[in-house]
């Protein structure tokens, strides 16, 4: 069977450290590996929208944004669909017939959903888009007959209620659709990169988050400022490590080949952990180690940005050219959605005739 | 400002005399009156399957039988434009983005919606594409930007949702969609017409309904066994009015050149009336009367959907036209509430150039 990979981003804001070790990562290694016949990145728009109906230049702003960190990351357009999720109108009409195959009282028992309405302070004001939002990402998922799908542990309940919406549409309408299935990240660690000051959720208010457009005084700056172990007062102190934002960073982003580059006098991340923890060993030293490490890997990405930030036209082409294919990709699905519905009536010439024969004997 | 109605059945059965007292006949005199610049007659197939997903050979089956309803009862596509709401997908992606503008809170105080889930004993159940099906309809009735839409009493909660909608989307976007009045029916007697027993609600499971295409003998039949006033036990004995099904298909299907014709005896419904109130008029002569009228009125109506039975392609060709005259104008308007929406980013020659000069400056 083919494999193609679904993925993407709500455009509500630059990505940062945390999407890279989180996700972009992976994606652009699932990409070189070879091993995906057609890769789909979408930039979630129209999700982004269920709860900033309000404010839609925000989304508008940062969709160029979420496209220049994923070109400055590695993602290839010429090896994955890059795509903008409203210029696929296809994606409207599967959510749409999906809600006939899913209840009210099986989306209030998603844990994702429910988690996400109490972080966004929704309480009784939930906008009917956000509540439906799983089905929409069925019909995300779906379209593009997707197999694979690289979340977070996180998202298990939101890809759990797409599989059922398969299993629900295929043991109704005849099989049509494909089950995905999720790809989890094989390092956990990484997976919520907290922000510079310890907190779990980075923000742009908080200012907190270490962009990928950053530029290197402020990658510093912010690596300096950064959360460590608050009882590690004086050098010769024993420090901890759990919790301590630096090591943390270190985990996520640290290469073997970094020591013999930047602090020579340890051989890896083990040897500089165990002196940190016995005492001896200062925050700044720390600090400036994982600097450099940052610096080094952010700065081909900033590089890559700034190219391609010299020609917008050319980015939103790239969006262009990936959403009609995308957009051809899911009218291909819903064909075979409305055929399996039966509802293609005026393609239909067996609908046709046989209803002529009916009324004849009438 | 231009007059556009729009208005529609779900085809989940064939259409009976309820439908023709409680909207069609008015739908074919507004068509007559040339007060209109367009008319938009939907038949809801995608709305009847929000509640008959597993069955949707139902709805498939019954689309034809509508048609041929309407064009028997002389609605006239070269003035009234006749479509299937599937065969026009921009009302699915109006409907996407209208459900960011309602919370679930708001859909769970909808009256018409809470009646029809008890109506439905769908209790905990209810699938979603019926739970948010108000926002369906006010797709619908804006698409078309339908000035006028007839509809009973009961469903002024509906319309009141899709005005909210109106004024939501205006006052944040910018003013794109019309707001729409509800044409309340004249002669409310006919609006709830009841089944031939008296019962409220007319079904094909309780027999009780008399269909536009029934035959001769078939409405005869139902006619003489309809419910009267039970208290009415001898031909002197006073009658009573109320709840008497016979007088009442009387009062939706009575002329007064039917006195003359079929009863010459009185002059007109209100001397029959009178008649039966005091006693001395016996319940078979008043069925004969009304089996009269009714033959009278579903003659010509059955005999033009004869006519159309012969010519199934034909019908299905009309719906064809219809749905993409009405695609055209659903389209324009999805245009519309893109461009306010400004989400309609590859036309946006604006957004790029102010892309491009805004990463100039970085």
């Amino acid at each position: 069977m083919e494999k193609t990979m679904l993925t993407g981003d709500r455009p509500t804001g630059k990505l940062h450290v945390g999407h890279y070790v989180g996700s972009l990562r992976r994606r652009v290694e699932l990409q070189e590996s070879g091993g995906f016949d057609d890769i789909f990145i979408m930039i979630a728009d129209a999700q982004a929208l269920t709860d900033n109906a309000d404010n839609p230049e925000k989304v508008r702003q940062n969709i160029i944004e979420v496209a220049l960190d994923y070109l400055a990351c590695g993602l290839d357009p010429e090896k994955s669909t890059l795509f903008i999720q409203s210029q696929v109108p296809e994606l409207c009409e599967l959510s749409f017939y999906y809600m006939n195959l899913v209840t009210v009282s099986r989306l209030q028992r998603n844990p994702t959903v429910k988690s996400e309405i109490q972080m966004r302070n929704f309480e009784a004001s939930i906008p009917v888009g956000f509540f439906t939002y799983p089905i929409s990402q069925a019909a995300d998922i779906t379209a593009f007959k997707a197999t694979t799908v690289p979340v977070g542990e996180d998202q298990l309940p939101m890809l759990e209620q797409t599989k059922e919406i398969v299993r629900k549409f295929n043991s109704v309408y005849g099989d049509t659709l494909v089950e995905p299935e999720i790809l989890l990240p094989d390092n956990q660690a990484c997976m919520r990169l907290p922000g510079t000051d310890g907190k779990a959720k980075m923000s742009k208010s908080l200012n907190n988050c270490i962009y990928l457009s950053e530029e290197p005084e402020e990658i510093k700056q912010k690596v300096f400022s950064m959360f460590t172990d608050p009882t590690h007062i004086r050098i010769e102190d024993p420090g901890k490590l759990e919790g301590n934002t630096v090591f943390t960073y270190l985990d996520a982003f640290c290469r073997p080949e970094y020591f013999p580059e930047f602090l020579p006098d340890y051989t890896d991340l083990e040897e500089l952990k165990a002196h940190y923890k016995r005492g001896g060993l200062g925050d700044m030293k720390v600090k400036r180690f994982l600097n450099a490490v940052l610096q080094a890997e952010l700065e081909p990405i900033r590089k890559r940005r700034k190219e391609y930030q010299k020609d917008i036209p050319y980015v939103y082409e790239i969006l262009r050219k990936g959403s009609e294919k995308a957009e051809k990709r899911a009218a291909e699905t819903l064909q075979d959605v409305k055929a399996a519905m039966k509802i293609n009536y005026f393609d239909d010439a067996e609908l046709i005739s046989s209803q002529t024969e009916r009324f004849r004997n009438q």
